[in-house]
């Protein structure tokens, strides 16, 4: 099947994946690999921190997100990686074993000024728990391929 | 020892560690549980890429310079935690085993109008390759607990 080209992207789609969750195991894994701040790693610290819990780290949470947004949409493109994240939030604890889903919502895009074949899809994703409610705000951009350059087109 | 606390740190201070290497190993293993792009898992597709050759996730790289910070400065900090990030940019490929080094410099500081236990620390880090071009540039801010809280001192 073909896959998605920068043509495919419409500026204020919105798109929606999931639910997955992170488990208790996967989360201190994640916090003895790279973030072993107490509060991810032990339940009675956890208590006393500001998540009031044992909470996934913030940058777990983004790696989670990725796997997500790889899965569903990334892999399905002609992608072809990325300058960076504009902004990310963290505004709620993400806890072991609760359903989050992925809400995609496409900004705006605009094609490559030196790489005809190259465009960039300005992008907003949440992931959001079971009421609703955003526990990670992000906006980022993805370098996606051009299915017809415009010197392509001219030939 | 006595952790560092919000009035430790210093408006316009830098500090610097490392150096550190990402492994080809740890490379692979991260893309393949988080970021799946060929670029980051295989040679020959990776030649063929905007990377030009097997480099590691963006997404890796910024768990990489966490766990630095972590290691040299968060962990010796009354940390809190932190409401996310501002600007990341991934400005260059991180291969296998090329020393990296971490620059933090303090952007600014202020305390919190609604708890006054706690202080935030906007900071700047980069990860820098031995010709000191960075190759991750982030903004972020970090939630540190202040040692004399106002009310505290008043009494």
């Amino acid at each position: 099947m073909d896959k998605l080209h920068y043509e495919d992207f419409v500026e204020g789609s919105t798109h929606s994946f999931g639910p997955r969750t992170m488990t208790r195991d996967e989360i201190v894994a994640y916090a003895r690999e790279f973030d072993s701040q107490p509060m991810h790693l032990d339940d009675e610290a956890a208590k006393d921190s500001l998540l009031g819990g044992l909470s996934a780290s913030g940058w777990h949470t983004c790696c989670f997100m990725f796997r997500m947004l790889y899965d569903n949409l990334i892999s399905k493109s002609a992608s072809l990686g990325s300058p960076g994240i504009e902004e990310t939030k963290w505004l709620r604890p993400v806890r072991p074993d609760i359903p989050l889903t992925l809400h995609v919502d496409i900004l705006d895009k605009r094609a490559s000024k030196s790489r005809p074949e190259m465009g960039l899809v300005r992008m907003r994703a949440q992931l959001r728990g079971t009421d609703g409610v955003p526990v990670v705000d992000q906006t980022s951009t993805l370098l996606i391929g051009v299915r017809e350059p415009r010197e392509a087109a001219a030939r």
